[in-house]
């Protein structure tokens, strides 16, 4: 494998909000010309399959402002600075969902937009779930939906589900127990 | 389905970049409470799967330097103003690769962050390629790869692929395939 790594020659940051961090960095490129990146800085996440039962998984449907729809997705979180994907997994899944796993089950990791964005998202199967109480975010308004795991699989494969890190996660899930 | 949506109250450009611009927009939520939202604009986007016979297909390594990594994808790239996606599909895969396709097929379509970024990805497989010459952006260094299909897809299933549209799009080809 050849080696096209960029050297960082400059990092400035233009934008800080709550959520987001934006820089814009300068870069030597390994043809010698120099280039600029915009990188949307971000701690990481992830995301989790709810096995309620051996058929039946728990979804969380929400809104999803930056493209304006409502949205069929895994349960999922940012991690918080200095926490595991494990316990993030388990934090996450309580808040959104009420429910507490006993076990986690890892799928694999996706980096959702590596051209401009660092986000990347760890995919976990829980199972063993007790039900405490949900407590999800006062700003984030979600309605939790049980379904048929073969029957969101299908949605994902007719495009009905379209967001990636449910999409990669359902459709790896399905593949994983046929195998 | 309940109504969800989020209403803008004040929408305000905080970093305009070449590639990205971000918003600080505040929305009024269904409970009445108000709250920022953090967005990423994209233009969104198309990925490719070019099939140059029947087992083999084109993907392409490049530095992602927001991730600090290396990672093999499918050819893709953003649309232009006004441009169509299947326009924008034969326009990359030709600049990426140098195959120009003579068919192009819909695979389906991902929001790729949809927390904070209005990225859309439309997928396409195609095939029939003729080969002419790649022109790939000087800024982006790419190298081309012909890999068997099946070899891909394990890939992605054993977490050597990560980049998520790239997973999304060999996954559900494959499964198509066999239906």
């Amino acid at each position: 494998m050849s080696e096209l790594k960029e050297f960082c020659l400059k990092s400035e940051t233009v934008f800080q909000g709550k959520i987001l961090e934006v820089k814009l960095d300068q870069v030597k490129l390994k043809n010698g010309r120099t280039s600029s990146r915009e990188v949307v800085l971000h701690p990481g996440a992830v995301g989790i399959i709810p096995f309620v039962n051996e058929a039946e998984i728990v979804l969380v449907r929400q809104y999803r402002y930056p493209v304006r729809e409502e949205l069929l997705e895994i349960p999922a979180g940012k991690l918080d600075p200095g926490e595991s994907a494990e316990s993030c997994a388990i934090r996450e899944l309580e808040e959104e969902t009420g429910y507490k796993a006993e076990k986690l089950n890892y799928l694999g990791s996706i980096y959702t937009s590596p051209g401009f964005s660092s986000e990347v998202i760890h995919i976990y199967w829980a199972e063993q779930l007790d039900f405490t109480r949900a407590n999800p975010d006062p700003d984030e308004i979600l309605e939790t939906v049980t379904i048929d795991f073969e029957k969101a699989v299908k949605m994902c494969l007719d495009n009905k589900i379209k967001d990636a890190k449910t999409v990669v996660a359902l459709i790896k899930m399905w593949l994983e127990r046929g195998r």
